[in-house]
């Protein structure tokens, strides 16, 4: 599908920054999609124009509210500098989940991903192609009607910006700390753990600042009902593999359905490793480690692709996951995954799609 | 305390609207109060100027993240045409709260009702003086650096925009349906329930949209952990009057710590009616009233000031609470803290600051 776009080229070109030197989301492409939304008209005004600063009015709900949703992907380029995406129906399947649970109107998701197709049309440029490197894509969507009332808004901006990013890892994979969260909690049974929704993200601050402080580099999250059962890890999804069978916590309303989850799911499908999701106690992750059966852990997200877990400190106990080395079904996923979503090898699930 | 602060004011001024026909916070004044921060300066450039558009980075992130807080307050006119505001340190001293919970850094208290103070004596002419109109008042501060780390930001900025609102009751005040919400969870235990942030309300407009659509005006939120006791109803804190005594839940990390809360409890105490600060459950309540000991039940807030609650649905059963009519003591509430608000009534407890 070829949508209509007015498209508004940038008169002059930024400088491409250094790919050594890369942080994440901290440089912008030249160009932005954005289109508007009203209660009267729907999704209209589909633009692709200069990056810019956007005048917003200061009672705009998304200040007052946080009424918004977004997402993440990533574009690389192939040997052939061919533009691949990976699974990117995926993304806007799950923004469209995520504006059920905010009331913000579904978007046409073929329509989105073709808007996304002309933006890396204009952009491609801006992929870089040193190893571990990608354009990071963001699409997002915010309420923009000027109004106190505390009620769905009748104008939103849909907006998809980019921003080159560094590889997660400059010194390859490498396994990290993790500090169990005890008190604070990133997403309650009826909440919005499951939408990808700004306010789950700051909820989190105090409880990574904690967790740095001590030492460690990301939280591990318990539900919020019991603080008994294993959530995610800091914005990830969280693996563990005990005795041979990886195990991940089963989808609920609180847990966000990572695509970089299900993919690891079905990869291992493939191999033929078992691989369950159940409800997974913390208790039982240190009965297995103390029992010699906590073979590895790692978290997935389309930030880090998969980041292998070292050590969990739980309650003043600190377990070291593999003698603090990445496990091979870890870095299996971490080469695999990465592989396929930079078209370095083949691709038998078709998740890659040229651009 | 004087503080400096840059005015620019508006060349034109616009019309104020029509105390008939005003809504809740739709219509904004001339000026409003803007200040940033930055890690490297602190808060800075506190500057009052025409009510506009800001321009802001489509990274910044407020819009991804939601780290942003905010309060609301009120200004009347008293008889004497003396503008009032009512424990506004009270919401200054809650913003700083709802500051460390979403690791926003603290402003002066002191000097943030001092920039208040010199806005409204810009814009006094904005407050309307008709029965239960208002000059609402919303400070509120965004995270503002372009950034999509999720992480506490460097960069903010503080803004007070004013909108003059309308009576709450054009009709006199009038008991209101509500739906005990099961499902969906306002704040969980260990969240940001207790700070004014915007996560806490786009959250809940899924079970306020279920409970329009079933004819109920607002939900009553329970816990987050076992959905059994009471928490909030709609965006107030929430009173029974039970066999003579008058209970409210207790303060907890997902139970906003409200003003008018506060001032519902020292003023029954100062009458000398039994009030208590405990956890109640929803069994409890119906129980009351199938007992015939429920006697009134309301919502508190700064929008409403007081909101009789009229009847209650819970699992399918409806319970009708003093016939569907404002109970005495409710309207006692009601009118002594209206009339202290606006300055027509003896204030026993100095909770009125004249600008």
């Amino acid at each position: 599908m070829e949508a209509t776009v007015a498209i508004t080229k940038a008169e002059t070109l930024k400088p491409k920054p250094d790919p050594e030197t890369l942080q994440f989301g901290k440089t912008f492409t030249d160009h932005m999609f954005t289109m508007q939304y009203s209660s009267e008209k729907g999704w209209f005004y589909p633009e692709i124009k200069p990056y810019a600063p956007v005048e917003i009015d200061p009672a705009a709900m998304v200040f007052h509210y946080s009424q918004s949703v977004f997402e993440g992907l990533k574009a690389y380029k192939n040997e052939d500098g061919e533009v691949i995406l990976f699974r990117p129906e995926e993304n806007f399947k799950r923004l469209n989940r995520s504006n059920k649970r905010l009331s913000i109107p579904p978007v046409n998701e073929e329509l989105a991903l073709d808007y996304l197709r002309q933006l890396l049309e204009l952009e491609k440029d801006w992929i870089p192609t040193a190893e571990g490197t990608s354009l990071y894509i963001r699409p997002f969507i915010i309420a923009t009607e000027p109004s106190l009332q505390v009620a769905p808004a009748h104008r939103y901006q849909f907006f998809i910006i980019m921003s080159p990013v560094g590889s997660y890892y400059p010194e390859g994979i490498h396994p990290v700390s993790i500090m169990v969260e005890d008190h604070f909690t990133r997403a309650a049974r009826g909440g919005t753990g499951t939408a990808k929704t700004g306010g789950n993200y700051s909820a989190g601050y105090n409880a990574q600042a904690k967790a740095s402080q001590e030492g460690h580099a990301q939280v591990l999250w318990l539900d919020g009902v019991e603080k008994k059962y294993v959530e995610e890890v800091g914005s990830m999804n969280v693996f563990f593999k005990i005795d041979g069978e990886v195990v991940t916590p089963q989808l609920n309303d609180s847990i966000l359905q990572g695509v970089t989850r299900k993919s690891v799911i079905e990869l291992l499908e493939h191999w033929s490793v078992p691989v369950t999701e159940r409800k997974i106690t913390m208790q039982e992750i240190f009965d297995a480690h103390r029992e010699g059966k906590l073979e590895e852990a790692f978290g997935s997200g389309t930030a880090a692709v998969i980041s292998p877990i070292g050590e969990l400190t739980w309650k003043g106990e600190t377990m070291i996951v593999n003698g603090r080395e990445t496990g091979d079904t870890t870095r299996d996923l971490y080469q695999t995954l990465t592989r396929i979503q930079t078209g370095k090898q083949d691709d038998p699930f078709n998740w890659v799609m040229k651009i």
